[in-house]
């Protein structure tokens, strides 16, 4: 079901051991079996090497970004990417969104007694897979076991340290009246890709998570030396809830339109189906950027020249500095108050 | 059933929301609320002010330590401590492992649904009491809400960042044949303590976790500027699977005293009564020290005036370079190898 293939085989003899037991988690003989045929052999590197109880890292600036993240999502895997691929690019995508260069990244993982060995073996592949295409290392990590029925097969919790090369504050406190506020690309894929996957359930055209590391276009927007002030991933609870997010924490209205908006034919199709609004759903490689209006258009450039921004475009701006809310403008003019998701309506998301 | 009285009322309405539920993960309003009044009201900083993805550190040195731990603990409460301390000592722990001072740390939270909120709330006040008493910061966090039947209460990861303020390299590597190897205190408590809570039994005397924080412990010895060459804590697999991977690791044969080990009677006692070896039992408060032989009276006097190092000794010593194995000298002077466990004793223990 994952887009990529694994053409290595579990390095751990499968016949003994097909599936996790306790015992993976126990301190023992089993479990240092489980790390170095595992974890070990996939994510090699000087540090990992020391076998030490923390890795121990020189850092090319004492200046960092720190941000942790757990994923459960099921199904472990669905079109566009599997929970491994994941646990990295959300990671990474965070760091990213603070302006920071990804470098190190721990990993912990939470593994359901009974899974198949086969399935974790494949899930950290695609991490392994990940991270290199990332150019980030993972040095330092956790296994832990849980008795069965008291875990989902796998959840992961990553870890990540980025370093700046700049000196620009990229955060919602740089948020200023007048910025604009480019997309770089449709939404709603990732949310949908998983819900269909779960549900089992059958359309016309195989819509494909929109899963990525943002982290190369990041650093190339930073390139251009220009007023960025902020950037968002639009992760859980999708467009709506990061630029509520944003207007709370900053203080500031915000205005959207919908017509700039991008969400494709067949995304709004099973949105239609499934009862989901697009700018509530969860996206796993679409970003926010605020940029100074006189800067949007050669940042819009950047975005639309890579090939995670195509779709790029102005969605709106920052209008005013009280009253924080957000307001989307709908195809016919028509404006009205885009409020957070009040409870859930996708469940075990990211 | 925990050490610690929380006098503090949960500050979210818990007639509204006694339990958690899935929405409390679904990136809307009620996972902000619970974020604002549970989390951030807990962790107060500069940092986590912020409300970005990531946190910005500004670092007193580049060259710094990386460890990453999960907690799956069952019952959250035992004699002793809680999942919430233990997820602060631990990571803190690690760091200090490697001879570093701790000063981060992130958190990821996947709460099962249907968890009560009170408990969550008594989880982080301990979680905030630890961090307050290592001095370290929680800086970012996540939170995950699974279904029910497909976690266990409370599941956490923590990640830590600790920096040098010294060049000596501490790790495996270091160890040297004629290294003296101090252990700072009895053995058992914490596996102990938890499978007795776990399991309802009752025993005469109560048996408390040893868990608690080895850093201030740890940069008192780093302070005295000697020969220190390694430092291990005796967690899951306990003193023989830490003994076995150091010999391993850095290809040495080691020999301990079994008579040099501290073991309290009524831990004796209950290892026979539920057929546990205390060699192989978790601690959560308990570690090596290897140093250069002629080192070891100084550090052994400083281990044993901390509150954490009265029952210190020196229980053994690195004996060859070659042919990697850990022999036991038991009490009437025969020795035989000691293995590491093959399998689980104790699953669950942190």
């Amino acid at each position: 079901m994952t887009k990529k293939e694994f053409s290595m085989q579990c390095p751990l003899p499968v016949r003994d051991y097909p599936r996790v037991l306790l015992a993976h988690g126990g301190g023992g003989k089993l479990m240092h079996q489980m790390i170095e045929k595992i974890f070990a052999s996939s994510f090699q590197n000087e540090i990992l090497k020391k076998r030490h109880d923390s890795a121990i890292l020189s850092l090319p600036s004492s200046k960092i970004a720190m941000t942790t993240d757990s994923y459960v999502v099921r199904p472990l895997f669905f079109p566009g990417g599997d929970i491994g691929s994941m646990s990295v690019y959300g990671t990474v995508n965070d760091l990213a969104m603070a302006g920071a260069r990804p470098k190190y990244l721990s990993a912990g993982f939470i593994l359901e007694e009974g899974l198949e060995m086969e399935t974790l073996w494949k899930v950290v592949q695609s991490m392994a897979d990940a991270a290199k295409e990332c150019g980030i290392e993972l040095v330092t990590g956790d296994t832990k076991v849980v008795d069965k029925g008291k875990g989902d097969g796998i959840f992961i919790n990553t870890t990540g340290i980025g370093v700046f090369e700049h000196s620009q504050a990229i955060e919602p406190q740089s948020i200023r009246t007048g910025d604009k506020i480019i997309l770089n690309g449709d939404l709603g894929r990732h949310g949908i890709a998983v819900m269909i996957a779960r549900e089992g359930l059958s359309l016309e055209s195989q819509i494909e998570s929109d899963s990525a590391s943002l982290a190369d276009l990041v650093m190339k927007l930073l390139d251009l030396k220009v007023e960025i002030h902020c950037l968002r991933d639009l992760t859980r609870g999708g467009l709506s809830s990061a630029l509520n997010e944003l207007a709370e924490t900053r203080g500031v209205q915000i205005r959207v339109e919908e017509k700039s908006i991008p969400v494709r034919e067949d995304v709004h199709g099973a949105c239609e189906i499934l009862g989901l609004d697009p700018l509530y759903v969860a996206n796993e490689g679409r970003f926010l950027v605020f940029v100074k209006a006189g800067d949007a258009d050669k940042v819009l450039k950047v975005i639309k020249s890579h090939p995670l921004g195509e779709a790029a475009s102005v969605i709106g701006e920052v209008t005013k500095e009280k009253d924080p809310r957000v307001t989307l403008v709908n195809q016919v003019g028509t404006s009205r108050i885009l409020d957070m998701l009040s409870g859930e309506q996708l469940p075990r998301i990211c």
